[in-house]
């Protein structure tokens, strides 16, 4: 495999940041991942969102751009940035009205950037949903909301949390533990390790991936005692994918499938609910988790990380996680040019 | 708070420990354990099991003693063995019948002698389960059996999991998951975060104890959209916790509850089922959780794993989580003894 250095890439677009909600610590950690762009080799970016919001929590240089082909230039010297301004005040930790409609102009302006090609991938910056849904808001959260602008169903974009050491991708995602097990299906399960599979490739350049499943049950339900949905749901997907080339393997029991042997054995790990896939990510990579979106035309990380209303504005947020989604896009974008030039 | 030295102890009685299935990796993490015990400061203890079983996998010296009393003297040359026969063959990797009896046997006579005090706590070896259900055993484990030894039910038997910076507990454990919403009940969380306290003070010395307890749902439920156990279960037996004195907190998203930051803010977490609390434990502590339980007249321990067949009589079993498991045995046996003096 040839590796590429980021100076010398064919992709030359900058990335779209989406500030996320002006209140939030989005713009503090989009300036402070710009501190840091030499020492953690980050490519140039556009931050989309209010000037004022950078300008509110930082003291850096801000250079408004109307062109994005102009943020190259700039990145030197300067935050680029391609200004959305929905009126109000901007109040680091008091969230409103405005906010929360900038955060989405922001978010629709990023993500056609990206889809036009005039950015080469998509970072989003966090956002509140319950202040999305008080504007009309009507999705799940911004991956539903990326996934329709892109032509996507919501159900085929599939959510990945990844760290250093770990990518985990939860087949059920934010419902109630109770209506986990009549939401697993052998369809959904083999629908997820498919576009798992093919996401490790396309963004990671993994040619074999490796994917593994945890059991729905404590011990995998040993043997059908401790439950049925290993034998009648797990077990008939992971042959279904097996059968279709895909290097498929478990169910296993979730408490022994994250420690650090366990996990050189695998690409990615699919786990039934929520808990069972952000517990051990969080746990292991709390300061720099990376949520990327699989099954998209386009490239789109996020931080894996709320507003945090309660510390922006304070200086403390830490920029980690934006610097990891910065340059896992980047990775997946220049991986995405490789494929389509070989 | 007056450190002791484990050699100064008025705790003089050995540590009994269980062998567990003799063809399982007990005997020879049992040895391991014994060759560096000045290394890892280990008290003496005594070997309840099968001498051969021992001598099939190491080479080192054993003692075979018939009175308790004799096996500090002999510690420190030998492994004291108080033998437990049950004829048959053992060979490492394959469990049989007459394995089975031993180890249940070897069970049963440690735990007396920690129960008349010759011993001055029961580390548990090992079993295999379905080997025991073979042979009539109907408990659902090796605690429950200890439990009703002690004259205590086994559901006021508290299992904890320990590593160095994390203990939690499963308020559920070895059912299936769909069946734990339906389990969980304001009594219940109430009665295990009482045991919780009171098992951190009497085992651990912690005069405060920190609880805090794992919403069910994704993010503890979101204000009851993601789920409502959060508000109708958990809060109000929080709240009651409160009310006796204990300090209580929570329900926390679970997902967040477990990096280095989080778990400083307490002393053990409550989980709502078996891998909401094993997932964590295991991915930070594969090699030396220990499990205690908690609500025992006696001191017990056990190494957080299983028989490991497929890997025993090659000499390859990391001794760590019985290490562990003896090392909090004698500092909980040296706690209870300071409390009762004071």
């Amino acid at each position: 495999m040839r590796l590429l250095n980021i100076a010398d890439t064919m992709v030359t677009a900058p990335i779209a940041i989406s500030m996320g909600d002006p209140a939030g610590i989005g713009p503090e950690i989009i300036a402070k991942s710009w501190d840091v762009r030499t020492a953690h080799g980050i490519p140039p970016f556009i931050a989309v969102g209010d000037a004022r919001a950078l300008r509110s929590v930082w003291a850096g240089p801000i250079r408004t751009i109307n062109d994005p082909r102009d943020a190259v230039g700039v990145f030197d010297d300067a935050i680029p940035v391609l200004s959305v301004e929905d009126g109000g005040s901007i109040v680091p930790g008091m969230p409103d009205t405005e906010g929360a409609r900038c955060a989405l102009h922001s978010l629709e302006l990023a993500a056609g950037l990206v889809r036009s090609g005039a950015s080469s991938a998509l970072v989003t910056g966090p956002v509140s949903k319950s202040q999305l849904y008080g504007i009309g808001f009507t999705y799940p959260g911004q991956t539903e909301f990326v996934a329709e602008r892109c032509g996507i169903s919501g159900e085929n974009a599939v959510m990945m949390l990844a760290g250093p050491g770990l990518k985990v991708v939860p087949i059920t995602t934010h419902i109630p533990l109770s209506a986990v097990p009549a939401a697993l299906s052998i369809d959904l399960v083999i629908a997820k390790g498919r576009a798992t599979a093919r996401g490790l490739k396309r963004n990671f350049g993994i040619e074999a991936p490796r994917i593994v499943f945890a059991g729905l049950n404590p011990h995998a339900g040993e043997d059908g005692a401790l439950g049925r949905e290993e034998i009648d749901i797990l077990a008939p997907a992971i042959r279904q994918l097996r059968a279709e080339g895909i290097d498929a393997d478990g169910p296993f029991a979730a408490d022994t499938l994250f420690h650090p042997r366990a996990r050189a054995r695998y690409d990615a790990a699919l786990c039934c609910y929520h808990d069972q896939a952000l517990v051990p990510l969080k746990t292991l990579y709390f300061d720099d988790g990376v949520n990327i979106t699989l099954g998209l035309p386009i490239v789109r990380t996020s931080p894996d990380h709320g507003t945090a209303f309660g510390i922006a504005g304070k200086d403390c947020a830490e920029p980690g996680a934006m610097i990891a989604a910065i340059k896992m896009a980047a990775a997946a974008a220049e991986q995405r040019a490789r494929n389509a030039t070989v």
